[in-house]
């Protein structure tokens, strides 16, 4: 297999052979190649500074849920080391065209898209695509490179090279629905000029086991695991949106600019709501997000007309977009998401950003029209779309604001974190900033006690995970007894649960060694202030865990 | 001698003694109560952060140009420690009422006015100033409380907490022209809801020296040296502004944001125009901004109808809304400077700021029209005004531009760095961001070799200077054996010139501990990498310290 290496300042592709044996793929490969190439002084956005696209180790292979892709390079919005990962059918066919990693260097002084398929790969043009929305842009690729592509790309946003923009990846259903939502990385690809890339896989086939006994016989034992995962069957029939509920009653539904754990009206954004819509206009739950899911989670939603309004209504957007805002109509809610998706735009980030402008006196919570126009004037980069657009610290710095829910620089997302100190132990922490995926720790919510050790494992186990390419809702714990034999057999290489384990270690190493490098500092681990001293209703919880603990979290 | 300890949510004032025989004083005040009672993690703007101001050690001692003033604390712009120092009447009459230090903690919901005089100080409404750009505002103030009073004022730049906002200062013509400009120093006052601090010390005297004979001739000898000292007559003459041809002549007068170091059109700006200009119009060149100045270097500067426009046109405020927007117009840059006094910004950040508009596309170089109304959104704050009130940086991550003259946030000055490599060490390295004042090297401007060293040496007398309430001007390369004398003799204690030389040593290292408490770790020293390759015509020089040599300058 190979990596292709893009030059956008020379206009050159060339495909190098990557070794079999080195198991690192997805978020691990970005690790990789940003200690190997990424300049950690350049500017995030700098011709020097590189962007990484690539698929998981299983991509390709018949594993269950192996399709998710990583994005990376440096990031604008927390000037560290950043990946952000989605599902869709971008990293299946690119494993079956046996690419490893696109590696982004340069910047070309006009618009282009990467064209990959069984010959090869070049750059062209980017053309008429220039400016437009994600879903008119799809349509007109389509148009050009035929119906059977995997598209990843990045809207007005990324093009403007917003701190808060996002990399899209077509779906099952041929919708820019699926975002790598965190960190700017559209504005990494908008930085090389690069505003696509299509991926066809045509004549390409499975890609096949070094060990195809084995490896059929692991996949079908993670199959029948995910089948019977304590997740799958609640994220299949009510979606991520469970979490309105379930994070509400436990109090850690953010909700006002995070000044309440518990939204009082959030009956109208929870998934049994969304259900009953879904019902009655011909929107679905339970759809795939990727070829291979097993557990199927994300909802399409219509309107009162029954036209689709947008896919992947999940719960962080719901959340953000919705309680963060005081804002309980769905349908506003799903508008807002289809416009950020449309613009390649975070919904965690926005929310959090709109949000805080409730403290600059000029957002009244519940205003989903007003909302709905921010998001519309990030697209045009207004001034202030550009303000919002930079995210919620940039936009808190713009108007004064001390009050941040932000970890490095990026907004936190929407499992509270002083009602979920373990999962906050995490945000304190992860070198990515504050990243609901990059460690899930739910036990004993409300105690300081044993938090960092818990987040140390799952951190560990987590970015693991996020080397393979399967979701995370696959084995949320890691499960390295059920993915290293698969692994193990794809590559033919010797290949255990220890070194599962090892991987996660190494990935975390590299990533704290490369943010220190870009003058973070261990110092820069730890929640804001202030969720140290105001307490969040309902709970009235803080956060306690004591700040010499969290530079407990990376001794292993 | 004492403190002023304000808390401006209880708005509580208390008068703690503070020990003889410590000797700090303006910038080593600030490390010292930063040390002391700041918080690295805090935000900047929280409640929790401190806000100082700290007249030098021989404020209102008959010593020569010692009036400077000190303001700082932790800084929106940088996110480090901040000082920054201005001349004008406040220093001296603080020290005549035997006050070392103001330290403002909490925050007031209203605006507030500290007022100070002999009989103690009290905390009063701000009344009809709120939202009154600064001459206006001290109008105002005098009417209320006396012409004979010394203004500390923010404008509305600093109301509304930008990071690019100064703290004012009225000069001896009782005008607040004179500003402690970096940092975003207005933002940390304006934080605490802390309008203006008003001095007024009728009834005091000079500040009798514990021993006055020894005091008095080491006082004479400094003034002896000061008005035969090799700067003197120069800047009393052309003042600042002879930078224009000076730095023109070798390559670092920052023309066109930065991408030029000669500007061609440079006769409209120098000294020789500004001095022709004053004699047929009635300004002046040659003025005090504090008592007790030998050299006398301040420019006042009317229009061509004879009428006050600005006072203190300095060099870099000409060099950076001059040349690098490539404007050749005096009268503009004059009425610039005037906004920027009114609104109070730093005009060097400023002149950064709307350079790199260049870059993003909406500002061409030399349109001294649309640089006046952007400097009048600020004080609207619009949100194209907020952006730019946030500094080069902040304007540059909005707009996603990647090359900016900036360092630890903070824009480079007008002395520019590529041709002027010794200085930029400074820039480089300093805890205070790129900082012209913090370690003025000239030697060998366009090698390499040897520059860590000066800088190292410069800087560490230049924080020394910064205690004292000394100009810079006064001794260019710290001169302790005539410094130390003074403030041996005022305070009655041994202090010689080994003493002033540990305590800039000292102030050093507890910045730079600061720093790094504050998640800014020893990496962010360093140019931007761009300085490194783009050249700088008509030297066309880039940086080329080795970035290995820039992490031993602390090695002391």
């Amino acid at each position: 297999m190979s990596i292709l290496k893009v030059n956008m300042t020379q206009r050159e592709v060339v495909s190098e052979p990557f070794p079999n044996d080195k198991i690192v793929g997805g978020r691990a490969m970005i690790d990789y190649l940003l200690t190997e190439y990424g300049i950690p002084s350049a500017h995030p956005l700098a011709p020097e500074s590189i962007f990484v696209a690539a698929p998981g180790l299983l991509a390709g292979s018949g594993a269950p849920q192996s399709g998710r892709i990583s994005f990376g390079g440096k990031s604008p919005l927390t000037g560290g080391i950043k990946e952000a990962n989605a599902g869709g059918t971008a990293g299946h066919k690119l494993g079956r065209l046996g690419i490893r990693a696109i590696m982004v260097e340069g910047k070309a002084d006009e618009w282009h898209i990467l064209k990959i398929d069984s010959s090869g790969a070049k750059l062209e043009p980017a053309g008429d695509i220039v400016g437009m929305k994600n879903y008119p842009a799809c349509d007109k690729l389509r148009e050009r490179y035929g119906e059977k592509i995997a598209i990843i790309i990045i809207g007005p946003a990324g093009e403007m090279r917003m701190a808060n923009s996002t990399v899209a990846v077509t779906d099952p259903e041929d919708r820019p629905a699926r975002h790598a939502g965190r960190g700017g990385v559209g504005a990494m690809m908008g930085a090389k000029g690069l505003k696509a890339i299509v991926i066809d896989s045509n004549g390409t086939s499975v890609r096949k086991a070094v060990d195809g006994e084995a490896f059929k016989a692991a996949a079908k034992k993670a199959a029948e695991a995910i089948q019977n995962g304590p997740l799958t069957e609640i994220m299949h029939t009510l979606g991520t949106n469970v979490c309105i509920d379930a994070d509400g009653d436990r109090g850690s539904l953010p909700s006002y600019n995070h000044r309440h754990g518990a939204f009082e009206k959030r009956k109208g954004l929870c998934s049994n709501t969304m259900i009953e819509l879904n019902n009655a206009r011909g929107g679905s739950m339970g759809n795939s997000c990727m070829p291979g899911c097993l557990v199927k989670c994300s909802p399409i939603f219509h309107d009162a007309d029954g036209n689709h309004v947008t896919s992947a209504l999940e719960y962080e957007t719901v959340a953000m977009l919705g309680a963060n805002l005081g804002i309980d109509d769905l349908d506003a809610v799903a508008r807002m998401d289809r416009q950020c998706d449309e613009l390649g735009l975070d919904t965690i980030e926005t929310g959090c950003a709109i949000g805080i402008l409730n403290d600059a006196g000029i957002f009244e919570f519940g205003d989903a029209a007003k909302a709905e126009a921010y998001i519309e004037e990030m697209g045009k980069g207004t001034p202030m779309g550009r303000i919002l657009g930079s995210g919620v610290t940039g936009t808190a710095h713009m108007f004064g604001i001390d009050r941040i829910p932000a970890v490095k620089g990026q907004g936190i997302p929407a499992h509270s974190a002083r009602s979920l100190k373990g999962w906050a132990v995490t945000y304190a922490t992860s070198p990515q900033g504050a990243d609901h995926t990059a460690g899930v720790v739910e036990d004993d919510p409300l105690s300081p006690v044993g938090q960092v050790e818990r987040s140390r494992k799952q951190q560990i186990a987590t970015a693991a995970m996020d080397a393979t390419g399967l979701c995370m809702f696959t084995f949320i714990d890691g499960q390295p007894e059920l993915i290293a034999p698969m692994i193990a057999a794809l590559y033919g290489v010797e290949w255990a649960a220890a070194d599962f384990e090892e991987l996660g270690k190494e990935m975390l190493r590299q990533e704290r060694a490369f943010n220190i490098k870009a003058g973070i500092g261990p110092e820069a681990d730890g929640l804001p202030d202030w969720m140290r001293k105001e307490p969040l209703p309902p709970t009235d919880a803080v956060f306690d865990v004591p700040q010499e603990e969290l530079q407990q979290l990376f001794n292993f």
